[in-house]
């Protein structure tokens, strides 16, 4: 089998390294950055100096380009061969219709960039969107979701349009409004220092202004159902609005059911608890937290921490699936004289 | 000096604490919650049966009452005696003109509830906004700056409409708009899980629907500034949709650079690093990420996890000032074998 990889980074790179090993696939790169950290660390071995070359003789080929050129890579790489080609990028429409493509997007490590950071398990667990369209060849996408599978992930099929829907409401609208309320504060703050008020403000800017050179193309990319979702978000807003002189409660007992709706689904319908530990604000207090529950062997779901550099204190929210298990790590955090409160 | 408390809950209760500590008080409760808890545990030594005999011979007395009722218990606790009335309410309009009230906010927290939690050092090194109105008398303002300074906090003037508009920017509109992305994304998804997508929409939904017995009377409190922050946000996800087609990048530089200087003027002008950590996803790794830096007496400014329940790996972000120590930190942590990629 030989696999093709144009574009050898974080995702190619891990791509490369579980398809030698877990599909035993000789790998053959591309990257118009130079392979030569790719071939020193083992990546891929063999290195092609045009993305024709690499696609020549290939059963499948992976496109790992960015969102930018992802478009004129898949249709480069459609251009000669019959390898099955697939790519990764996070938005899936304006790609080619053809019988031998199938888009894909696997939800994975996108936080450390770089072939350095390349790891055949990296997929392992992760969800991998498969998007056919209606001329992809069934025994194509057959093949490539066995493929997927046996190197760990969990490939799932959905369509273009809901896809990119999808991740415009979890992840691009997301960034969108951490943006906005950064560049709010900003403005209303004017030379204020930013008052320390607790974990909201800092956990919704975190992913602010998140690298220009990625997601100027994904915003880009995903205008359409990102236009949409901030339309929904605008309606939103005017309706929360409208609650301040209304019934406030109500709308906001509706954003509390969603909120643990959703995260409920996420962890496959057990019910999440919140734990709420007063800290003092010294190093090494998060960590005999973590270490305590770990020993025991109780999960931390979510967790969020406001450290208060200034402050004599603060507060580690833990979130803890299923009842029995919440009150078992409420035992053992009190067990280290931290009081803790339910949410 | 005789110190009363209206309502000795966390916050009530932990001035009520410091207050005898380190100012030396005789301290004097009232709760219609009762007081059994907050007598037996010392933190009051006087159980008033009414506001009115809790205010009697008063040199000073605490408001913490919930927003919803503030105002009417401030104006109780003006209506005898020559006791200095100070509140602790998070909305700072609204509260009675007099020249024995001086409004306040102490920045500190509100996440652990109960007097089971108070404690005399809660308000150590926290800012404490202090709104005197045109008509406080000077003499009563220097009293109580002393007096919250003395027990350890940092207090600060600023009127109260400044306050509220503060307020409404940095922590009230953060959580109107994780009410808004989680519903948004509730209709958005209908049934399908929640794609698993890296920290972004946890990050920004974690206060969603927060506490309503709380939230609905801070924000019928400050309607007016939240309404203005409201509309705000609203011009700027116009601006963000139009941006869409034009120049995204730009947009997003700007955020870029708000998120930066605001995280800048908190940390006392330290440049702001970030690391990111690509982490196995078992318990106790977060721990010995933590104690690492925690032995070598490195800072996190502040911490991010996206710990993933189905996959095989997750990322730890972490913020440290200090170029210097930013690239400790980052030895230290690739001397636990773990990859770290500089955002």
């Amino acid at each position: 089998v030989i696999v093709s990889v144009l574009g050898v980074g974080l995702i190619g790179g891990s791509f490369a390294l579980a398809a030698r090993e877990r599909l035993g696939a000789t790998v053959r790169g591309f990257d118009p950055g130079g392979l030569d950290a790719a071939l020193a660390r083992g990546v891929v071995q063999e290195a092609a100096a045009t993305p024709g070359e690499a696609v020549a003789g290939a059963d499948l080929v992976l496109v790992a380009a960015p969102v930018g050129v992802l478009a004129e890579t898949v249709a480069a790489a459609l251009a000669t061969g019959d390898a099955t080609v697939t790519d990764v990028g996070s938005v899936k429409r304006g790609l080619p219709e053809h019988p031998r493509f199938i888009g894909g997007h696997p939800l994975a490590g996108a936080e450390t960039a770089g072939v350095a950071h390349a790891r055949a398990d990296l997929f392992d667990g992760a969800t991998w969107y498969l998007t056919p369209s209606a001329v992809s060849e069934g025994v194509r996408y057959e093949r490539l979701h066995r493929a997927l599978a046996d190197i760990g992930a969990q490939p799932a099929a959905v369509d273009a349009q809901t896809h990119d829907r999808m991740l415009a409401s979890v992840s691009h609208l997301p960034h969108v409004l951490a943006n906005v309320l950064v560049s709010h504060a900003a403005a209303s703050l004017g030379g204020e220092a930013l008052p320390v008020t607790g974990p909201s403000f800092r956990d919704m800017t975190r992913v602010a202004g998140a690298n220009t050179a990625i997601w100027a193309d994904i915003y880009r990319a995903n205008a359409d159902a990102l236009g949409d979702a901030i339309d929904d978000a605008i309606a939103r807003l005017q309706e929360a609005k409208a609650a301040l002189d209304g019934d406030v409660a109500a709308w906001n007992d509706a954003a509390a059911g969603d909120r643990r709706r959703l995260l409920e689904a996420e962890l496959g319908g057990g019910m999440v608890h919140e734990l709420r530990v007063a800290v003092p604000n010294r190093p090494g207090v998060v960590a005999e937290v973590a270490l305590a529950l770990g020993h025991a062997g109780v999960n931390i779901a979510d967790m969020a921490l406001s450290p208060a550099p200034d402050r004599a204190s603060g507060t580690i929210s833990l979130w803890i699936a299923g009842e029995d298990t919440a009150r078992r790590a409420q035992e053992l955090v009190e067990g280290l004289g931290l009081p803790v409160a339910r949410a």
